[in-house]
């Protein structure tokens, strides 16, 4: 405790870690840049409504319960980690700093965090798992130019070491982003989808200034089309959960539940465990909170098996917060984005390490003694 | 989905269709004109709150369940329809364009939009009629110059090919429009309201431009006469529904009712469906929103007959919303009026296209196969 | 319904009838005047909250009902009067207009609106009857300089005509209103209490401007001292409400209420009536609102005796609330002391006469026949 | 009720005591004093909850209930006390005016209100007692410099006259107060912490100007290791609890309580009243209200002990709210800052007038006759 107690009072900490380094981060990256990492679907309500949800809880901390120096490793799948806050997966992570997804690795890696890697990302898989070989790191999939295509990215995703497979189903089509329409989004010149067939091959130049006004000519059209897989295959069903959970040993993780009753069907296709997400509001305008969502799918699963959350969560308070309501972990993405935009791995391993420090105090403050026993009557409505 | 997709990606789409166009509209259409559409009853509070009503619900999105083109087509009492966003009845179009009523006729066939022409009309329901012989249209009846001349206007609109015979029932007597009381609103000079008797006669000027300032000299009074047929006829009761119901082979629509004891009183009296409707806010001020007494009609109803609404509906999502509330399908206003005033035919045509895109949008990312099935459980407050 | 119609067309009504016309009537008055009329207790909570919880409920409004000209006479303790919207006292009326309560009783007389006339007027009780010899007046009973004075006003109000007793309970001491603290006020030069003893024989002159900047010497603790009858006189009990029971023929009625059982020890203790009142917001700050007060206490009453409502009636919408939710009739000051402050007797009328014009237009669009059977459902939150 | 009406009139009362001394005591503060005694942890939403939580309950004032001169004298834990308005425990007065602690108690004994000296007094606790030896007084305890000497501190607790002993329990570790980190918040020049072993020897100058802008070199970090006793004690238990209560025979209270199920556990581990409690605003943030944590520990309390509560309350209605839901007797903190701040000994007793008063008038215009027996059912949400 006493070790906290003074870190907490050597940092002069923001108000509110993520509005801070997200005004810093804006600075620095180009507006459309800026814009598609911070930007959300149509009126953009689920992304403006998802740190409110969590900040409508009220905590009841439990006096003179000894707690100290409480425990915040925990397992996910079994997979030790030194803390319940991981890193959702994002695209394009080269467009924040040129190291990109290499920086967040080590960022994790640093800090004993679980880190998501997006089929989206900017450096091959392969490259990425090779940077912190030992860190527990998932693969988050996509449909990528057809079945055969894609189930290869899964061997090579276990092959490389990632611990277990993150399949995403809200993304059936892209959401239609205002903003990134209105900024004629492109991906930058010199950036490629390295996990996409017809990209892998050209040149990752990780010297590649961010600021870069000329873009690849990519455009969100063809961003969309790259995502979608608009070719002949149809959207996954659960039998597509089923196929992956066939196919590999990995445990499967369904991304994108917002009802219980899906949790549900997820389970029984196979899944090992669900994760509660809007895709940071990217995807269904207007749907419910994670927060909200997170009580309806903890509820039907029932503890057979664990739940995950995302979505609008820029405190260790609001990390508290879900745990209370059943998370077993909880996963980040816009702070970290601007901690690597800010300063690479450094940026990366200062923002983990900040929302771990405020998870600890508030658990000390609320007499929580391990991030795995959080009592759901820690929280109030 | 593959065409959907594309189509949203090169659409430069606003935040909110209705707000982007009533803004343009609005430079476009003289200041008394633009009020007496955009306005509402009193303190305006109906007219506020439509909108917000809808935004109170949140979406559930159902994932995994494989839909990529999501069926839009429905039938309205039987008749067929491309989509289920109709178009409500507003009186005097041809102040908003010259076409008028002609332009939203072909607007709406062009797209298989159901349109509902008013009484009210700047052009004669025959004519309207022929614009669009095969598409599918509905009558709007406000009692007129006695019960005689009121039952040849339901004779003429079955000849003229309508499909039904709406019954406005919440204007006893006109609402207070405040803004139009300000303005001395008056009838601009040219036009008539050529369903009614004693203007049917006088030629209707279809290049009149609407910014003529020059008014006709049928004031806001004289209006509120032609409406309210204050002549020696009382308003309508269940009797006149039972009148309609017999007169005709057209299904009686309902429109106007805001409570479900109403709702069964008017099927009980032959009406074939009802229309939940607040008039735009411009009747009753301070009365329930749409879609509060949506909830209310549809559990009153209990499947036993079709249930509409309008009011407040501006996006596909909205439209989703009011389908999984229990709508048959849904009808917009002001909406259309902008689109008519900033571009005639092409411009209703693209606010409907615009509002059939979303709805498609809103639906595949949410798992809806069909508009037909849409589940109550989809929404939550 | 046909004249209703045309009245409300002709009428160049504001958006809301009290805000219009406090803006005028604030220009005219001296600064403190205002102030005192407007003011409430402490952080005037309860006088801003006022209206506020009337704008919380809305309509359900019957259709098809067959109303075009609805009833609005009713009788109140078997006195008939042309409308439920009566005259709430007030103190010191010539503040407001060199006629004051003279101006007052005659706009009542000339609309057929119940007028309560005040202990604390600026005209003695008798002049105030002898203006409007027929029409409906009670008088409003504070305990003047001990027993026997209060007792000799009481025979004196049932001799010159007024038809029932009001006895405000809801001031055991003065309110702080700190807006009069703040100003100093005093009242006015000239102007007396000329109910009360020492102040009677005073002579009052009508032509007195009210703009006159002296004062008369009587500070704001003059003025809590005369109200307050600081003297040996412990505040009214129950005990009280029986002797005032007995004393008079005249029926007694409670104002001030804002519970449901101390409603029902009132009708126990004798009293005719209960009018639920929160004293315009400059007694109890913090107080339940009369809105929510009035629910309580018609459940409580139970149809055993009327019950009257007076706080924050600004239109005739809110009127029509408040009789659904139970009230026999209403009672408005402020709105009808800027009406006697910008125009005397005539614009006494005009105000009540909006109100009631408002009211008649919200019942025929609400289907609702009769101010006297306004039914509960008609209004939901 | 005369004379109470006569002050009332007299005093020039401000809108809210609280917000308008406030002004004026940050007028005189060095800014970095007048954050730390403002300032709340984190966000500041417990803190800016605080006083909201009392403003949303609503008063059901009883009419007629004869009550003129409201007794305001109760008793806590035994020891009686002129009002239910007591004085929290805050740290560092003398930061606030030279005499600091002792103006404090000064100015509670000439208005007979209780007040808690807290551990972290800038003068020693014998000579605070020394200040009003025969005025109600408790003593505040934090562990400190190891439990030999704390369990000294409370023995000389009990010889200096102190009544009992409140055990803060909510500071296992220092919140983290974002201000004071901003302002590199330094205990000025001059003072000591006058209970602690290290300091309590070094001379305490009454007339040191607060103004002056040299600090003492005790860091915000060196704050946090005093208060937070950062050796090798671990945080305060039950067992603690049970410690003190044997240690002495002084009542033990336990401040800082929010939850119902601990405060049970503290009465059986042998506490005699809990103290509900947020700290201002200044240890757990977003931590339910007091208010709300009042409702929830009487309930478990159930009439076996005293509770008490802080937080928020600004004025005589906020402190009947707090009675009528259960509180023994309420305590300030912040206000009494201020009055202290601005005029020593007159400021604090000035405050600690006008609190008083305002109950009393409260009580009068709801009928309420004791603070003994304030109905549960006079509030309401």
């Amino acid at each position: 405790m006493a070790d906290l107690s003074r870190a907490d009072a050597a940092l002069p900490l923001p108000k509110r870690t993520g509005a801070d380094l997200e005004a810093r981060a804006r600075e620095l990256l180009p507006p459309a840049v800026y814009d598609y990492y911070a930007g959300g679907s149509e009126t953009e309500t689920t992304l403006l409504e998802a740190p409110l949800a969590w900040q409508r809880w009220r905590l009841r901390p439990r006096m003179l319960s000894g707690v100290s120096a409480p425990e915040l490793t925990t397992t996910v799948l079994g997979t030790p980690v030194a803390s319940p806050i991981g890193v959702a997966p994002w695209a394009l992570q080269r467009m924040a700093h040129p190291e990109g997804e290499l920086a967040t690795a080590a960022g994790c890696a640093r800090t004993g965090s679980l880190m998501t890697v997006s089929t989206t990302a900017t450096v091959p898989l392969d490259e990425v798992a090779a940077v912190a070989p030992e860190s527990a790191k998932w693969f988050q999939l996509y449909q990528v130019h057809g079945p055969a295509y894609t189930d290869d990215l899964v061997r090579r995703a276990a092959a490389a070491g990632y611990r277990a497979l993150v399949l995403t189903v809200d993304l059936p089509i892209l959401g239609r982003r205002l903003r990134d329409l209105a900024n004629d989004f492109q991906l930058p010149e010199g950036l490629v989808m390295a996990n996409h067939p017809d990209q892998a091959a050209e040149p990752v130049n990780p010297e590649l200034p961010v600021s870069a006004a000329g873009g690849s000519g990519v455009s969100v059209r063809r961003l969309s089309e790259a995502l979608d897989s608009v070719d002949e295959t149809p959207p996954w069903t659960y039998a597509n959960v089923e196929h992956f959970a066939g196919l590999t040993d990995l445990p499967v993780v369904v991304k994108g539940v917002l009802r219980g009753d899906d949790a549900q069907r997820c389970l029984e296709a196979g899944a090992s465990a669900v994760w509660v997400s809007t895709h940071g509001g990217r995807q269904v305008d207007r749907a419910v909170s994670s927060a909200a969502a997170l009580v309806d799918v903890v509820s039907a699963v029932n503890d057979h098996a664990e739940v995950y959350v995302d979505g609008g969560i820029r405190s260790g308070t609001d990390a508290l917060i879900a745990l209370a309501l059943g998370a077993r972990v909880v996963f980040c993405a816009r702070p970290v984005i601007w901690g690597l935009a800010i300063d690479g791995v450094d940026g990366v391993a200062d923002v983990l390490s900040r929302l771990r420090t405020e998870l600890a105090h508030s658990m000390t403050l609320c007499g929580v003694a391990s991030v795995q026993r959080v009592p759901r009557d820690l929280v109030t409505l």
